[in-house]
């Protein structure tokens, strides 16, 4: 390993997903999650690192409780502060990489000494919500204890640009995107609209280095970010969201780059990924080359998880002829439980050595034992309940109302029921989450109904209130249906009037319903069709994907180490390249904003083979004069003595069937109340969106944001 | 005034009940609250004062947004914090004045600049409540930009000591008292339960200035604080919690000391007191000396009230015997909120002279006309619906929806109604905010009937849910109706099983409401005989009160400057006075927390006549060699030679009457969640407390707070 006080080694605490609050209203796990992210920052400090990289997901409470707050504003507060300065040289142009009241790096603060600078993107459980689309990160950088970067104010036109850093001779990039709900952001990659942005100066001499916060792997076909999407200049990425502690850096031998997913802190759910001993790493890079020291973390709380098969299992074996078999079932698994415990217990003497606290003593072990218990034709097990059985371990285990979970392999019948459901419906009972809140509205409006206000989308007002802790969503959509209402039944001519209200307050909030629900349908049928692709298909909404199978082109990441001169001093090193993901579409001059969802661009971006190695666009007018060139002309800058050679199109991304929709051609009401109707857009524009729940309000902040 | 640069005067900013985050949804004015709060921050950095000092409600909502809370910071951290370093010698132990993660003021925090601290106690909006009892102003302090002080871990038990500050030859005690809802305030006085401290050294050369947040003015006569309560070696208090700016100091003749009330930043209620023009102050202390420079506020929306009575209105004279007046009333109404709406804006002119800045014009007034419209007998006045009315003035006001307001005197039938209601439920109604949840809890139940749960609780959970946010109050509240109930099942014999459960759990529940009910029915008797005092009442609980007319015994200022000699530097000033507030109850050697809401002890206490001149208590062990003596035992110690005559006992509180309920003598469940049961005390100690909303609530913190 590289020494700690090496000038040319930039070293970093990488840590992600702490959940700070997570069970902090359970009486024995309450403390775990802040104790083990205070763990983290003491090791930045004792370590004597030069930053700490946080990848989302440092809140588990989209709106923390004022204790979860409290302890990670504290934790920060004791670890990061300090006399010794920070090393790093600040290279960008911080207005560039940063926002709000306090645009620029803390360290730089003359009124706060920060030693250890943390930079944070956010998650999925901390992302910004409700009025001014604020989120916890923003208190924390407006407090001058955190960087929040990698902000994603348009989801669907997402510009990377690097925060540039230096310590003696090596150059660091460092890249953040925070999180989008998966389907939106592999759609958004998918067309070309995430543009990375490199230093104009001494490119190759920097390491580059990603931080994300997305499903790592395939739950379905498109929610997920697969690797090959990301551009080959990136050295390393650190993956945040997947709780599992995968900490070794993996080399992506596709795409060249390293992947690191250092999993969470403390184990939000009891599956296997989470027993993987939990690690932060002290990642250090000096020139173009890193190290990786892992470090494992003592507070964790020891998880030891098992599955068993009844019927294959040796100790259960002839269990399942005998008649009231459930006490000899009983005593057999609390014997594995005994086992399990007694691992867990050792696991953790094994982490501690002689380290451990005789007053403290050992924390109790999360335990996991899941059974499957499908009898062979005939026969049967009977099982306790598993509540009762658990409570057996009361005192000994840290989860003692869940320590086991019993399950049969599912029946032809089950299986057929599931399948006459609606598909939303059966995802939702599959979720291993909690019932979805949309599911239960619905289920709650089969048996009641509604006169004025539409149904669908209450689901996603239910949704936001409950999970992100927005206690206006309900009222906001209520006054937004209502005024809906209003504003048709005033364009009502006497003579409609006079055939009587309900009539059309009726039609009206059918309407609503009926566009909420097409643009649901619109997005199930493309989720369904997602293999088909029959002939003749009528759109070329989405046909440039398709149509350039080497659509995703990237510079790859120079090797070897950069010469350290020619760098700006405190001035901002320039950056103008933006790299376009397959950056083909030519798009009129309207704002890029303007085309959120629409397909009116598209229509018009021919579908590019190769990705053009020079500018092409003409010069249009530049928002700023900054040190990154966001050329909004989406046309590709490359260099061109770095370009690879085309590579296939990512894997699991086929072609999707665009569908034209029956739906009346009006917007839908409930997503309109932030976003102004573009008169020139058809209806159909919106069926571009795939709706789920809060992808309607991803979009506020460019427009709803406000700040001083 | 005393020059900015003056090296023996200490300025201080003085404000109160900023309210950050009062209509923050409201289109027009949701900017208002901290826009001001702004304005006065900059104040302190641009009049250079040495400190700021708020007295309470510095946000409007107990959890403020994430909004508001980021505007706070914002506008601190703007402002505090600089290169120019305090100049104020912090003279006391801070780990005595302070609490939390980070017990020092904050301007000697060797990682943050603060060149102009800010002091705040908390109010009823931001005062601490949920899990771990925290508050807005704790995060504020963990993040260094605000020193909290003041707290009140137990209301029936308050210590204030000061904070020790010193500028040149000036030396300022700076003492807080938090919020505490009134009526329990008014008994923690009464009973001489808050002891004040002063410094052991030099104390008479100290300038004593008092912080609070309480009613100021008799609601009821024990809902409020009189100023004859707190001792007379005060001078000056800021009062907090009134939103009418009194800003210029009044002295009471009485006491000798001055009040001055700042009144709130932003107008929270359209009420008369609202309208005086705001201010914010500076306070300038020279030795034993102050002067008070008033600031006019300037971004305050300009609000003009008024009051008419048609009847008695030349206007209006005649219109009663005129049939269908409606249409006449209106116009002439109109007219008279047309004159108000220029009068506002004329306010506003004067007040900004030139400085009206073009772009942002002025801001919309807002309006209130509450016209009361009692016709004379076999008349009629008709107003139109109040809504429609001030909807005539949008876009000329801010208050669109409430510009006027019609009432009309009660008729006798009303008032026989209001007299048959309970009195709960009557103050409810009277009441002018909101109706009180109780109420609508209790006409719900009233129509509903549960059979586990005891109702009259469910008020309270409900109540910490809605005002405090408290997304888990009814969830403990569930918790632990349910665990009383199974407990109380397990302890059943066979044979009352034998008889059925359903007979018990009903039981149980009424048990459990009936012991809440008789708590809210002895405070409710205590109200009502407030002014009887019935021969032979038998019970010496409060006893001592009226035993004693000459309870309040202050140390009274010493007027003059003091000499500048002395002082001891940064290591702590011996602080060695508790003044106690009549302390003449000899307590038992128990822990002082231990005798919350308990009657044992008080029997125990004689009725002493006069306060004791010197310590009569035992030596008792001391809990901290701290520069404060605490003295526990609660005995009296004063200077001799500082003595005041006894004076006659403070205004509007005569002795209450004291009632043994019959009321079974167990603990009321809903309130026992985080006590642990005393066995050694009975049942009526918990009726010394008056219940109330969050009462039960207040006292947690003693035992539930685990701070690191």
């Amino acid at each position: 390993m590289p020494q700690e006080s090496d000038p040319d080694t930039i070293r970093i605490l990488v840590s992600t997903d702490n959940h700070v609050g997570f069970e902090e209203r359970d009486p024995i796990r309450k403390d775990d999650s802040w104790r083990t992210f205070d763990e983290v920052m003491q090791l930045a400090q004792t370590r004597d690192v030069d930053m700490v990289l946080l990848a989302g997901d440092l809140f588990h409470d989209n709106r923390p409780s004022r204790k979860a707050m409290y302890q990670v504003m504290r934790s920060l507060r004791k670890n990061c502060l300090g006399m010794k300065p920070c090393e790093l040289e600040f290279l960008s142009d911080p207005a560039e990489v940063f926002e709000g009241a306090f645009p620029h790096v803390n360290y730089q603060d003359p009124d706060i000494n920060i030693s250890i600078p943390v930079f944070s993107i956010h998650g999925n459980h901390d992302d910004p919500s409700g009025d001014g689309h604020y989120c916890s990160l923003d208190l924390l950088q407006v407090a001058g204890l955190v960087n929040y970067f990698g902000r994603v104010p348009e989801a669907d036109n997402i510009h990377v640009k690097p925060i540039l850093l230096q310590k003696g001779k090596t150059k660091l990039a460092l890249y953040g995107i925070s999180n989008v709900r998966d389907e939106r952001m592999h759609r958004t990659f998918r067309d070309n609209k995430v543009r990375f942005y490199r230093p104009s100066q001494q490119k190759s001499d920097f390491f580059n280095l990603l931080a994300l916060h997305q499903n790592h792997y395939a739950h379905t076909a498109t929610s997920y970010l697969p690797e090959n999407m990301l551009p080959d200049f990136l050295d390393l990425v650190i993956w945040g969201h997947e709780h599992e502690c995968l900490i070794d850096p993996q080399r992506n031998p596709e795409t060249g780059f390293h992947v690191m997913q250092p999993g969470s802190s403390v184990a939000t759910s009891l599956v296997p990924g989470e027993a993987v001993t939990k690690h932060v790493a002290i990642l250090s890079i000096t020139g173009k080359t890193f190290e990786v020291e892992k470090i494992p973390l003592k507070t964790v709380r020891p998880f030891v998880t098992r599955e068993i098969t009844l019927a294959n299992d040796k100790r259960f074996k002839g269990l399942e002829k005998k008649q009231d078999n459930r006490q000899d079932i009983t005593k057999r698994l609390m014997l594995i439980v005994e086992e399990m415990i007694e691992e867990a217990n050792a696991k953790w003497r094994s982490l501690h050595g002689d380290e451990i606290d005789e007053d403290e003593g050992q924390p109790l072990p999360l335990i996991r034992l899941k059974v499957e218990y499908t009898a062979p034709e005939g026969t049967k097990y009977e099982v306790e309940n598993p509540q009762r059985f658990s409570n057996r371990f009361a005192g000994k285990v840290a989860n003692q109302n869940d320590v086991v979970y019993f399950y049969r392999k599912k029946t032809t019948a089950t299986r057929k029921i599931k399948a006459e459901l609606p598909a939303g419906v059966s995802e939702a009972l599959d979720s291993t989450d909690a019932l979805k809140v949309d599911t239960l509205v619905q289920e709650f409006f089969a048996q009641q109904s509604l006169k004025i206000l539409p149904q669908a989308p209450f689901g996603d007002a239910v949704h936001q209130f409950v999970s992100k802790d927005d206690k206006y969503a309900v009222e906001l959509f209520v006054m937004d249906s209502l005024s809906t209402q209003v504003k048709g039944l005033l364009q009502l001519d006497d003579e409609k009037i006079s055939e009587g209200l309900d009539a059309h307050i009726d039609d009206f909030r059918k309407n609503m319903e009926k566009n909420f629900v097409s643009g649901q349908l619109k997005q199930a049928q493309r989720k369904r069709r997602f293999k088909e692709k029959p002939d003749g298909w009528d759109s070329d909404r989405e046909g440039h994907w398709t149509a350039q199978p080497q659509a995703v082109e990237e510079v790859p990441a120079s090797p070897g180490p950069g010469a350290g001169n020619g760098r700006s001093d405190d001035d901002g090193m320039s950056v103008d390249e933006p790299i376009a993901q397959a950056a083909s579409t030519r798009r009129s001059a309207t704002s890029s904003r303007a085309t959120r969802g629409t397909t009116a661009a598209k229509k018009a971006a021919p579908a590019a083979k190769k990705v053009t190695a020079a500018r092409k666009a003409p010069a249009r007018g530049r928002k700023k004069a900054g040190p990154f060139e966001d050329d909004e002309d989406d046309d590709v800058i490359m260099d061109d003595d770095e370009m690879d050679p085309p590579r296939p199109p990512p894997p699991k991304a086929p072609p999707a069937r665009a569908t034209r929709s029956s739906a009346p051609k009006t917007r839908q009401t409930t997503l309109s109340f932030s976003q102004k109707p573009k008169t020139s857009q058809k209806a159909i524009e919106i069926s571009d969106d795939e709706i789920s729940e809060d992808d309607a309000f991803e979009s506020m902040p460019a427009t709803r944001r406000r700040r001083k």
